[in-house]
C-alpha cells in the first residue's frame, strides 16, 4: 500500500502537480484523506525520503526536493488524487500480488526504432495437431527424466558440485570437454583431446558462435539446397551472401563450389538434413580438399551420429581432417533431451578458444550443473546405454512406418529405406498435389514439411519429409492413415492411396 | 582394433598407395600380417564397405571403389604397414580409451583464417590466490544446492517436467516469465506481465542480444565511465563506437549526453557498476526525458537490485518509463548461482519478441527444467526468504570489512559506506602507489582490483573495488591485514596502514 501512496506522489511530482520545493502535507492529515493507516504514510515518505525526492527538515515538515528539475504544471492538484490510490487498490484486491503497477503497464511500442527480424519456425506449442511429423524431435516419452533426476541430485550434493554453482570456464567443465573427447575419440574416430572441445547449449548455439567468429558481413557461405534453415538465419544474420549448392544421390555436388572460394560451408554429411541421403567417400575427399586448397572452414553438423541402423555410423569428415578444415558440431538434444540444451564443438585449439572467447559474450558460460551431471551419465556408460535403447526402439519404429507406407499410400509416395535419421524423405508422385494434400492432412491432425520447407530457392519439389521417431509403432499407422484418407480425390485417387 | 584396420586402408587410399579399382589383399594374408585375428579384418573390410570405401564382389575379392578420384602416387606400399597399426595399438594399450585416433590429434592450426579475440577477464579458476576480492561474486558455501535438488527433483517427476524435456518457446518456460512479471510488479514498480518478459542466460545473454537487435557498426553506445567491461565487449563486437559519459556522486552526469544521440546507453543505476552510487532522482527522470525526446534506447543494468540495506531497494528506471525506453536487465546470477546462468529481460512486447526471434539463433531456447525449477521456487517463496537471508548475511559482512578497514587502513583508504551491493569502492591515499600496492597484495593471496580495470580510456585512477561477499567476517579481517602487510614501505607507511 505504501508503495502506492509514494508513487501517486512521484507522479504528481513528475506530472508537475508538485514542484520542487513544495512541502508535503502531515502524515496525519494525507492518512485521513486516503482513509488508511498513518504508518502507511510515513513509510511512503520515508522512502521518498531514501529516494531522494523528498526531503525532511526534522519538525519544519517533508518537502520536494530542490535538486529535481522543474516541470510544466500540467495539472494543479497539490496532492496526490486518492482516488488514483484507491482505483489501485481495488485493482490489487482484484489482481491478487499485481500491485499498483497493473495499472498501467509496459508501453505498448518501444520509444525507439527496433528493425523486425523474420519469424524462426521453432517445433513446438500446437497442441491442436495430433502428429507433429514434421519436427525431426525424439519422443519425450523416452527421456530419461529418473535418470537426470538421480545425476543432478549427485552432483548439488557433491562439493564439486558445489563450486559449481560459482562462475567458471567459458570452455565447459574440464570434465565434460574431457568424457566428450574420449567418446570422439573411440566412437567417431574424431582425434581430439578436451583442449579441442567445446560445451555449447545445442548446436544452435555451435552454429552462432562459428558464425560470429567467421563470417562478416558481405562473405559467402555455401550451404546445402535442400537444408537446414535455422543454421541459414544464424549466417544472415551475421550478414553473409548465401550460396545454395546442389544434392544428389551422393550427397553434396562438390564441383559445384568451382569459383564459389566460401568463408565456410554448411553441410550434414552423415545423414543429409532433410533428405538423409550419406556423403560418399569420393564427395567427401574432394570437399575435405578443396577446403584445404582454397582455406574455408566446413562446418560439419552431425546432429544425429547416433541413430544409424544399417551397419556402423559413418566416420565424420572431422576424423579425416589433417588440415584442420573442419568445424565439427555435436548435439545431445536428440538422445538426451532438446529441453535442456547440450551440444559441443571440435576444433583445432586456437578456434575453440576463438569460441570460447565469444561466448564469454553471448552468455558469459553454460550450466555448470547440467554439465557435471552429463559428464557422470558419459563417465558411467548410463548415457551410451540410453542411446542405444533409442537406436533400437526408432530403429522399430522405422520399419512400422515404412511397412504402413507401402501398405497405405504406394502409389503417392516412393522411397528408399533410410539408412538412419529419425526422418524418412520420400517421393510424392506426380499425380499429387502436394500443398493441397499437406493442407488436408493438417486438417485431419497430421503435419508434414514438403521440400518447399527446407528450399533455399523457395520453391516447390515433389518431397515430403515424415519425421517419425516422436511415435510408437500404432500412433505411426493411425497417422499414415490419416494422410491416405487426406489424399486428394482426384481422377488417379483410387490408384494412389496403396 | 578393427577400427584402426580401416583407417590404415583409408589412409593409404588417401595418399594414393592405394588406387581406386585395386584389389585388397584377402582378409586371411592381412590376418597373418598384421598378427591380429581375421574376424577384426572382416569387421574392417565390412565397414569400408559400409562407408563406401571399398566393394565386394562376392567371391572375386574386394576392391578399392572405383567412384573415388585418383590421387598422385607418394608411397608404393600396397596395403597398409603394419607398423602403423602395431604403433597404434601399442599406444592404445598405453591410453586406454584413447583409440588410435591419439596418435594423430586433431591439426595444430585451423585451415582458414581466424580473427584474434580480446581476451575477456572472467573471474574464475585462479585457485592460488586466497581471497577474490576482485570479481562480486557471492559466497558458493550459501548457495542454495538442497533446494536446487528438491526442485529439479520435483520438476523431472512431473508430467509437465517431462514435457519440459522437449522444444518450447524460445521467451522462456511460460510460468517462470508469470512469475518473474508478479514479482516485478510487487518488489519493483516494473508493470510488466508475462508478455513483456525474456528469460535468458543470465544477464550478459540479455545484453548480447539487445545489442544484436539495435547496434549496427558505427553506430554509438554511450557507457558509464567508469563500467562494466563485459558488456562493453558485446557492444564492439557488434561493431559499436563507445562514448564514456562521466560519473559524479549522483552518479551519471546526464548532460554530457547533449549532442551524443546515441543508439542506446547502458547504465547501473542502482547501485552503480564498479563505484556503487546511486542515480539521483533528478539524474533519472533527466535520463528519461533525454531517451523519449531522442528515441534512444536505456539498457537498465539491475543486477543486485535484492541487495540494498540502507532504506528499500530504489525503483528502477523501468518502474517510472511510459514511453517504453527502458530494456530492464535482470539477473537471478547473484541470489541463486551465477553457475546455473539464469536472467531476464523486460520491455514492450515488440522488443520481447525481437530479442525472442534472435534468441532462436543464439541458442534456440532455455533450458526448461532449469526454468520450471526455479519458477517452483518463486512461486512457493523459497527464492524470496533464500534472498533475505543472503541479504542479511551480505550485510553483516560489509560492516565487518568497514570495521576492519577502518581499523586497520584508515590511513591508506578512504570510503563511504556503500547502501548496497556486494562491494566496497574505496579511494586510495595519494602516497600509495597503487599499482605497487596491487602487485603485492596478490603476492600475499589477496587480489583486489583498481580503479583501471573499469576504465574505459584505460587510464589510473587512485581508487579500488573490494568485493567482499564471498567471504566470512573472519575472513574479510584476514583479507583486510593481507592487505595492510602488502602496503609499499615508503616513507609515510607507518602512517598508512590504520
Amino acid at each position: 500500500m505504501f508503495v502506492q501512496v509514494a508513487r501517486a506522489i512521484t507522479d504528481d511530482i513528475r506530472r508537475g502537480a508538485l514542484q520542487p520545493g513544495d512541502r508535503l502535507p502531515s502524515t496525519r492529515a494525507l492518512a485521513t484523506q486516503f482513509a488508511v493507516n498513518r504508518n502507511t504514510i510515513v513509510a511512503a515518505y520515508d522512502e521518498l525520503v531514501a529516494q531522494g525526492w523528498v526531503v525532511t527538515r526534522g519538525a519544519g515538515g517533508t518537502f520536494v526536493s530542490a535538486e529535481l528539475p522543474e516541470r510544466h504544471v500540467r495539472d494543479v492538484r497539490a496532492v496526490p488524487d486518492a482516488r488514483d490510490v484507491r482505483a489501485a487498490r481495488a485493482t490489487r484486491a482484484g489482481r491478487r500480488g499485481q500491485g499498483a503497477a497493473a495499472v498501467r503497464g509496459v508501453a505498448a511500442r518501444p520509444g525507439y526504432d527496433v528493425r523486425v527480424l523474420p519469424a524462426t519456425s521453432v517445433p513446438f506449442g500446437s497442441a491442436e495437431m495430433l502428429y507433429h511429423l514434421s519436427g525431426g524431435v525424439p519422443d519425450t516419452r523416452l527421456l530419461p527424466s529418473a535418470m537426470l533426476s538421480r545425476a543432478y541430485r549427485r552432483v548439488l550434493r557433491s562439493p564439486a558440485g558445489r563450486a559449481a554453482l560459482d562462475y567458471a570456464d567459458p570452455h565447459g567443465a574440464p570434465r565434460l570437454r574431457t568424457a566428450i573427447a574420449a567418446m570422439l575419440r573411440t566412437s567417431r574416430g574424431i582425434p581430439a583431446t578436451a583442449d579441442n572441445i567445446l560445451i555449447t547449449r545445442g548446436s544452435q548455439m555451435a552454429l552462432d558462435l562459428a558464425t560470429r567468429l567467421l563470417v562478416r558481413p558481405g562473405q559467402t557461405v555455401a550451404v546445402e539446397e535442400l537444408g537446414y534453415r535455422p543454421a541459414w538465419r544464424a549466417f544472415e544474420e551475421a550478414g553473409a551472401r548465401l550460396e545454395p549448392i546442389a544434392l544428389d544421390g551422393s550427397g553434396l555436388v562438390v564441383d559445384e563450389l568451382a569459383g564459389v572460394t566460401p568463408r565456410c560451408i554448411y553441410v550434414t554429411p552423415h545423414h543429409q538434413y532433410p533428405t538423409t541421403v550419406l556423403m560418399s567417400p569420393a564427395r567427401r575427399m574432394a570437399l575435405l580438399d578443396r577446403a584445404r586448397r582454397e582455406r574455408f572452414a566446413i562446418l560439419e553438423d552431425d546432429y544425429d551420429h547416433e541413430f544409424h541402423f544399417e551397419g556402423r555410423p559413418v566416420a565424420p569428415l572431422a576424423a579425416d581432417d589433417p588440415g584442420g578444415n573442419v568445424i565439427y558440431l555435436g548435439t545431445l538434444s536428440k538422445i538426451l533431451a532438446p529441453g535442456l540444451r547440450l551440444g559441443f564443438v571440435a576444433a583445432p585449439e586456437q578456434v575453440i578458444d576463438g569460441l570460447a572467447r565469444l561466448r564469454t559474450i553471448a552468455d558469459r558460460q553454460g550450466d555448470q550443473v547440467l554439465e557435471l551431471a552429463v559428464a557422470d551419465l558419459i563417465e558411467e556408460g548410463e548415457l551410451q546405454r540410453h542411446a542405444k535403447k533409442m537406436r533400437r526402439v526408432y530403429e522399430a519404429r522405422r520399419d512400422a512406418l515404412v511397412t504402413a507406407l507401402r501398405r497405405e499410400l504406394a502409389g503417392a509416395l516412393s522411397f528408399q529405406l533410410p539408412a538412419g535419421g529419425i526422418t524418412l524423405w520420400a517421393k510424392v508422385a506426380a499425380e499429387v498435389p502436394l500443398e493441397v494434400w499437406c493442407e488436408r492432412a493438417r486438417a485431419r491432425g497430421v503435419a508434414i514439411s514438403a521440400a518447399r520447407d527446407f528450399a533455399l530457392d523457395g520453391k516447390a519439389r515433389p518431397y515430403v519429409r515424415l519425421a517419425y521417431a516422436r511415435y510408437r509403432e500404432s500412433e505411426l499407422l493411425d497417422a499414415v492413415r490419416r494422410l491416405r484418407d487426406a489424399l486428394p480425390r482426384g481422377k488417379n485417387s483410387t490408384r494412389l492411396a496403396g
